[in-house]
């Protein structure tokens, strides 16, 4: 590495230690409360132990920055490479994502002082100044630290659930009351617009690079689809019809016996109301809220049934970029501390809750954009080897970090999936 | 339905009676040859006997056309309704999938009495005035067994294949010797373009309507994939190395054990080379035919590992719509009796073989296009609820009828599917 | 082969010819009134083909016998060595059990010449003088394809079920009116008794050696369980409450949703009677009829629900020495053409239809015998390998031939199974 | 109950608490060194979190005896009678097994409040005259929690091994040399005896009724096979070679591609020998070692494949009560603090280690006994509903607690089971 090319400014590292700390204590901080035990569930092989994201975050610091970034770094233990290798071929072999529920050894304790190494480390190198492209893997890997909080309040409420006690993570918190609104839509023309990652600030390779797309005019749901429209669609009969489900969508919910989203609770008795389960417990539905935890063939076939369909991720971008910053637009985030969707606030020009709250289903699959490049080496391996078979989610959700996202970031989860905070807004075809 | 919105003209009509027995006849040539036992075998459940499909094209037409045509039609089986119902919710109940290959009743010489039953039936209905509605259905039907007939060649390839006699079904037929060629390209230079099936001719309601899309510039092989290029792939550890193939594709490689496309066999001791099954028994593997019966990760990986892609199903589109009729752009088809790829005659200005030998697997997902609408009733079922979770496929192969494509046609499978007619051409991005 | 050793008495080898060829012959007519779609269905992988079992049995004969006896016999066809080798991983490779049902090559016309084959060739080696062992094996043949034929049975009316149409394999025959009978027990001592084939006539090698055995004092039903007890059980909830039944039985029950025996159809409004599908189409249930399709869960669960057991196999072969050849001993068997139980004809002293209508399940394990053997080769996988995990059954059913069974015969299988023509008789225990 | 009923004598329910208190001390010295991690892993569905078995262990008591015994205990969670339910159906809803890792609440320190409420509700409990039924239950529960401790030791063992850190639990303890001995084998008569459980003395149900068995002549290994036995099985193809397996034993071995026993380690090179991971971590393999881990289907092989068998539980059972109380009929238990199995100490007259460090396969199917009786109620569910499926295991282990076994106790597990401390002794019969 030429000399030349160091980042020699403090201006710039003095800015990623402040960030990397930062997220680095968030992680810790989303574990307080939690014990050792609480910390190494796994619920079942799509979800992590909390102990497991702790040391994984950590290792890819390790793996992808410190080994490579010279000799005077000491590894904390040579077992780690494997034991919290997730899925990198590259890097070696992994132990089995099923079994990542077994390791009551390193104990949390120690994956704390794992954590401490990995963090002095990090800081002693941004200390001096170094290669730009170090730079660029911390900035990958707090950013991947950010993805993995999120799968932390994710995993973690699966796990709570599969309790029968269904235990509190966190008190709730109370919500205004709010007025029912009526579903409105914003238009939008269409025609040459221009969608994904450009410029100097972070992004993932997938969100890479910006180009060009055609859209047809289209409209837009100005706010996110609710629990009181869900409801309807149940009460209609939407689980019990095939017409309105993609065929994969109807086995699925026959096989798995789907009779509402993942953590409802159906009146036990006629006087009683639906009930779902939070990361604060059970809790009564509130109607106002957006409809979370459906999968991508749910959202689907709601969107059937009410004559509508959701959108394609180009077309929530654009209306993104068109939204702005206006007030409206943004929901509520991890920081919130409510890890639970609440209803909209206000009615604007633009759709409100575009970003928090919950993610989006769109009608995209998770593809290649045009161009698209994978880095060299083993952190390629990173979101690329994924394009198949999952669709892209747009916005962000209450337990997503308030500086991770941006109206090119695409999310992917495979279309059964349901434990993420995932809903739906509509979308519709406009006559040109 | 008001008389003057009849179809009096036997000018259209008469053509469709054509039409009809065509397809109705060439169905009953692709089983001679055959015995009843033949016919009734399902291989996986994935793949249906023959007498299955023959009986479900007429079952088709019955409930489709004459079930909704009137009162003077007499059903030839009620049990039929359900036990040839392949997947239309809407139908009723259907008998499962995975258990078609045990109706030995009604027996082979049945279901002929069945189809002569449907063909007078429908012959009657076009002899007279009718509703265009009729029209439509039936040239509907005309092309849902145009479907099926390939499937009949896939599927028996498959059933022969499960026989350690590995039986012959046609005989072998000569291949002119042809010299090796490079892979060259064709560039486009993208932007605003259409796609999509428009105008009175037939098209699939997937293919509709047709619209606008953005492209950038790209390239396109001019000619398809032959084994001799993959046979480089495998030889250079392209199916014991991960970082070539999707996540996915590569867990599906290792259960299912794959170390070449399906029907290859590896050379049995140092001096003797390749074979391949084929509907002409075990032959040598020719190295300058189109690579055959892949799956889309293993096409993805193949291009991934040269340095390449496939083309998106709009790029190639685009590059069928400008390659118009040239001679060098079909293969051969169904007709040509060879049911197996061969190699591409010549070399011209458009890439070669666009039409025709395999079915080209692109890095389009299939989803609706903007603005699509399915019909009203069961019929709607047909292609739109399968919409998740499969690749598209462009072109045609040796086993399609050679009126049955175009350009806009959509062919699609999920991304493990081996046992169709599928290789592949590579695409290129150009920097504009 | 020393010369004295040779059998060479035409008073054995004739008898032996005439029991070949009438196995042989019955076989064949097991098949008449059946389409060669037909014959080689296999509904699920327990059950095979009819066409596989005509050529299997014919195989044994080719394996065991022919290709032992010397240079002049000339094989059919080698590939069949593969095809029809059942599980004898002596012989060498095998056609997988779960795709016995693709083989429509060979046809059945070409099996029945490879019976025909395999006839003239035993025939001729009968004809002359002949070593004592290949007379045994011979004989062994025999029985082989006496169980088979039963499994034809067995594994035709699974088939014929599997069709929606529910098709008739032989016209019912009418049953005589019987009237209601209470069950009765027949007392039995204990002590010490003897069990086990000995002597020159046949056994199967599982049946042996005679061995001296010690039984408690016992009671034996004078009947079979019948329809009209077995319903008095389902009526009073048997198949919705754990208690009776084994735990994996229980879990079986629930995983199949078994609420019947197998082959029973509940009645679809209240005034209708329960149903049941025979070889002789869908009928009426019959009260008095011996309860069949059952599997060991469901025997197990009836007896421990109405207080009483099922009896050891020790204590069914000393009832069935001790009844002798009392007349009320013997039920049907295949040659009556029922294919399907009927109402014991009378009471006498002795337990009725310990033999024929439905195999007993016995509260035994399938284990070897003090001082069991097996036979040397590949013959010996005939039995033995299979003594795990699976339950006796004693008597014999209406599906079972006439010469086939006696007092020491083991039948046995797993303690799901269901498809065989299975009941059974109650046991208690008594005081001594 | 009435009053003369009551075990009023501090006689006997001063040792019941003795009893009582220790096994539940012992059962949470197991858990010393152990992390509140540790003690909540759940490697496979066949194994239980040790949290799991101490709460569960103490249900036991509260289910069985405490809630039965009147109105003034107080329960301490009541969650906790579906929480810690295993199998009884009769007590209602149960956690589901595979979920029991799932359960970091309640946390361990909340178990251990558990047990030390129950531990005092007993002891007050039997401080005062009570109904005999109640000392009946008692006892039950200890010897239930007996049972538990040996679980508790395999399924650790389990758990570590799925660590690929391999911790160490206990130390390893130094073993004497000890000089190979050939195998020799003990000679019985046979004929009437007499075995199972009588008298006053605690037993299982399913040890009862004592009853007559009728033996055949028979010898019995004076030793356990060991582990230089069976490596001279493994080197001559015992795992490529299906002639010595059971058919069933053959497909488990394939599909999980067994190549020696559970926890063995083959040579990393040529210059090396096998390891085995222990209780004290990976370690060396030590020939003459009782060879432990095995499977039904190995134990079976093994003995086929040196012309032996193993012996039925009966004859096993007589050789015990001839064996006595010689000093080599002992060997080591839970106490030894080995966790492991080591060699035969002396050689007598009698056969060594019949009972201790490795259960013995015996070749008897799991059944009820002639004139067996369940308990009344829900606690008639602990043994009987288990008798299919399963074969019988004799003897006891180096995990077993030292007053647990007797020579007419019955272990049993399904025969593919192999994280048992399960090895053999071979029988043969002797020809009368
Ligand atoms: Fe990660
Ligand atoms: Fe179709
Ligand atoms: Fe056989
Ligand atoms: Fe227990």
């Amino acid at each position: 590495q030429p000399a030349h090319g160091l980042v020699r400014g403090a201006a710039i590292r003095g800015p990623a230690i402040q960030s990397f700390l930062a997220v680095r204590k968030r992680s810790e901080e989303l574990a307080e409360g939690l014990s050792a035990e609480d910390c190494m569930v796994q619920s079942m092989p799509d979800a992590s132990p909390i102990k497991w994201h702790l040391a994984h975050t950590s290792w890819f610091f390790e793996t992808f920055v410190l080994a490579q970034a010279g000799a005077d770094f000491r590894t904390f233990d040579p077992a780690y490479r494997m034991l919290f290798n997730s899925y990198y071929n590259g890097v070696g072999e992994m132990h089995p994502r099923s079994l990542r529920g077994v390791l009551s050894r390193p104990g949390l304790d120690e994956v704390r002082r794992y954590r401490a190494h990995i963090d002095q480390a990090i800081v002693a190198l941004l200390e001096r100044p170094c290669p730009p492209e170090w730079l660029a893997l911390i900035e990958l890997g707090i950013n991947h630290e950010e993805q993995h909080q999120e799968l932390i309040l994710t995993d973690l409420k699966h796990h709570l659930w599969c309790n029968p006690l269904h235990p509190v993570y966190r008190a709730a918190r109370p919500v205004a009351a709010h007025p029912a609104m009526d579903m409105q839509f914003c238009e939008y023309e269409g025609g040459k617009t221009r969608i994904g990652h450009a410029g100097d600030s972070f992004g993932f390779d997938n969100e890479q690079p910006a180009h060009t797309v055609w859209l047809q005019p289209f409209a837009l749901g100005k706010r996110l689809v609710n629990n009181r429209d869900y409801l309807a669609f149940i009460e209609d009969g939407g689980y019990r019809q095939p017409e309105y489900w993609l065929s994969e969508g109807w086995e699925r919910r026959r096989s798995e016996n789907w009779q509402a989203p993942l953590y409802w609770q159906a009146p036990e008795s006629a006087g009683q109301g639906w009930r779902i389960f939070t990361l604060s417990g059970d809790q009564p539905l509130r109607l106002d809220e957006p409809v979370c935890h459906l999968s991508y063939y749910e959202a689907d076939a709601y969107a059937r049934w009410c004559g509508a369909r959701l959108p394609t991720e180009a077309e929530w971008e654009h209306a993104a970029q068109q939204a702005g910053t206006a007030r409206e637009v943004f929901g509520g985030f991890m920081e919130s501390g409510d890890f639970h969707p609440v209803p909209p606030p206000v009615t604007g020009a633009q759709p409100s809750q575009m970003f928090g709250e919950v993610w989006q289903w769109t009608a995209s699959a998770y593809l290649p954009y045009p161009g698209f490049r994978t880095a060299a080496g083993a952190v390629g391996e990173y979101n690329g080897k994924f394009m198949i078979n999952q669709m892209v989610l747009r916005g962000a959700s209450c337990a997503t970090p308030r500086e991770h996202f941006r109206a090119s970031y695409r999310n992917f989860f495979p279309p059964a999936t349901r434990w993420q905070f995932a809903g739906l807004r509509l979308a519709r075809d406009v006559l040109g």
